[in-house]
């Protein structure tokens, strides 16, 4: 494992991969950890002829670029791997030279968080973790649930009683522990915080477990292979938490680091107008870290934070990029949904 | 392209490939027309380490195995090459030594089907054919309007008003021309059959058109060669129309004629007892030619047929392979989503 050290994205402190757990002591939950590799030695032992050679379409080919042990065992689902596709007619719809869709519904639950899961699972299990946790609006813990199924992992999840139900039944198909929390995400996620606290659980909780992005980080190193190593422009994420745009800044820059790549993409963070906590923030130039929570509300549930988690990572990995946030109506991402289906072939969810 | 003739399965006529767009003109509606390869040819032009040398993870990985003109363009979405699990706790849970579970839900528009509608929409493009259509309860409706969409291809699609609001509203995102019939599945498929004639439309209906299980067939191609071209000893399907089970005998039948594996496993048909018609007949060891008409009734709408349009080839795969038909009530149907998704991992559509 490469592996080098734990760093806090606000105070810049490092800590030993095995000294903390979450985020950083002295920053509280604000201080989400990146998790740093000895680049030196990772660039000698790998290259991109070694990834291109694997057999493995998931993203275990990335796994020397991975926080794992060398000999953990890893979930059996098959997680990554999702296509990229050309969209031209959207391209020209949006009057724009090419516009690539990488299509991460694909994933084994439905979502990108699923790499999230496969990551901690995999962690988990090298640990010798009894019970995983974590709270979420819906995908993070089909997510969480269904890998922690595939390997008969207890997962107990904490959510909002007011998420879809389809998304509920998804859990409890999966055999999770669901526990319904009269408020909000905000809440869930102190009682997963708690209860993990209390009865040594393992907590996935978004922004507050640094391998999630770890695991996320991996769909940015498929966009660079899938294009031949080449970077694109822009690329244009929804956020919520702040985790996906995190992770997908953070795959860039271990690419960049590597030398595998020659610059780093714009990257464009999208929120719905009732949770644009980022954006607001991005907008007045205010440090993300002194973020207030706001009472978020939008049909994109998957994307609905009142205080988002990963705040500080993605207002930096837009500012650090040259990128920006964009804040849309509910009725944009309705209306959004047919048109990426007729003019590409995929079926999005509104976030 | 090595297709060398259509053969009807129910009176064995031969037809050129171009003769005969459906089914058999003498049998009608039951004289489903296998799709024959120059099978010498074939195993002259291309080896299994030809196609394990491919890049393309997709179906088109076995594109020589398929009914398409060389150059002819295929729909990008990326169908197939679906994970294959080893189960070990639901194989351990059922007393089998071995279960492996194909998540074919990992399709782009969520089910097996779009590996049909991907060689018929294939089809459709290299005959410069200008709208597709189909009658479909969901899957095979969804597989098509979503391949459509994705090469801009118009799809009119006859629904049955009883199909699910979740189902219709995939098609319609897809920017499909859905048509609620008030009726049955049948009396879909029969408005689909007389609007293609008189329009001019290319019908994708199952179990009519001849290459629905030409697409279907890679499945078995995947299987076989996920296990290293070793045959499973049975393979289990469930069957509405019979179509799917018809397009695995298909691959296996292709794999042992080009002399790829050795053997042909059993294949064993599983229905809902509200829609058991292919159950009933091979139980009481009837000419399937002669099947009549149920009411069918499943909570697995996707599976409800009162006449399974490929029922010839059904039996026939079941009874060739020393198979079996087994029939089951809605509440297994039911119970068996969770114990299949806490086991493996895998959430699956009641059907």
């Amino acid at each position: 494992m490469f592996v080098s050290e734990l760093r806090c994205a606000v105070c810049g402190r490092a800590y030993a991969s095995d000294e903390v757990a979450y985020t950083c002591p002295d920053c509280g939950q604000a201080g989400t950890l990146d998790v740093l590799y000895d680049i030196k030695a990772l660039g000698a032992a790998v290259s991109r002829q070694d990834i291109a050679r694997s057999a493995d379409p998931t993203l275990w080919r990335y796994r020397p670029l991975l926080p794992l042990p060398a000999k953990a065992a890893v979930p059996p689902l098959a997680v990554g791997g999702t296509p990229l596709y050309n969209a031209l007619r959207l391209a020209a719809d949006l009057g724009l030279a090419q516009v690539w869709v990488k299509d991460d519904g694909r994933n084994p639950t439905g979502s990108l968080k699923d790499r999230a899961s496969a990551v901690v699972v995999a962690r988990a299990m090298a640990q010798g973790i009894e019970v995983v946790t974590t709270a979420s609006t819906g995908n993070a813990a089909a997510a969480l649930a269904g890998l922690a199924a595939s390997v008969g992992l207890p997962a107990v999840i904490f959510v909002p009683a007011s998420a879809p139900e389809a998304k509920i039944a998804q859990l409890l198909t999966y055999g999770a522990h669901v526990l319904l929390v009269q408020g909000n995400y905000d809440s869930a996620f102190d009682l997963a915080v708690q209860a993990a606290e209390r009865y040594g659980w393992y907590n996935r909780n978004t922004g507050m477990n640094p391998y999630t992005v770890e695991g996320k980080k991996t769909v940015a190193y498929e966009i660079a292979e899938q294009l031949g190593w080449q970077t694109p422009d822009a690329v244009v994420l929804s956020v919520g938490d702040g985790n996906i745009i995190s992770g997908v800044h953070k795959g860039f820059r271990d690419l960049l680091a590597l030398g595998w790549i020659e610059r780093m993409p714009r990257l464009i963070g999208v929120q719905a107008d009732g949770s644009a906590a980022c954006y607001q923030a991005w907008k007045r130039g205010q440090n993300p870290a002194t973020m207030l929570p706001i009472a978020s509300h939008t049909v994109a549930d998957s994307i609905a934070a009142d205080l988002p988690r990963d705040r500080v990572r993605a207002v930096r990995a837009v500012r650090e990029t040259g990128g920006a946030f964009v804040s849309v109506p509910d009725d944009a991402i309705l209306a959004g949904i047919p048109v990426l289906a007729r003019l590409s072939g995929v079926f999005a969810e509104p976030a």
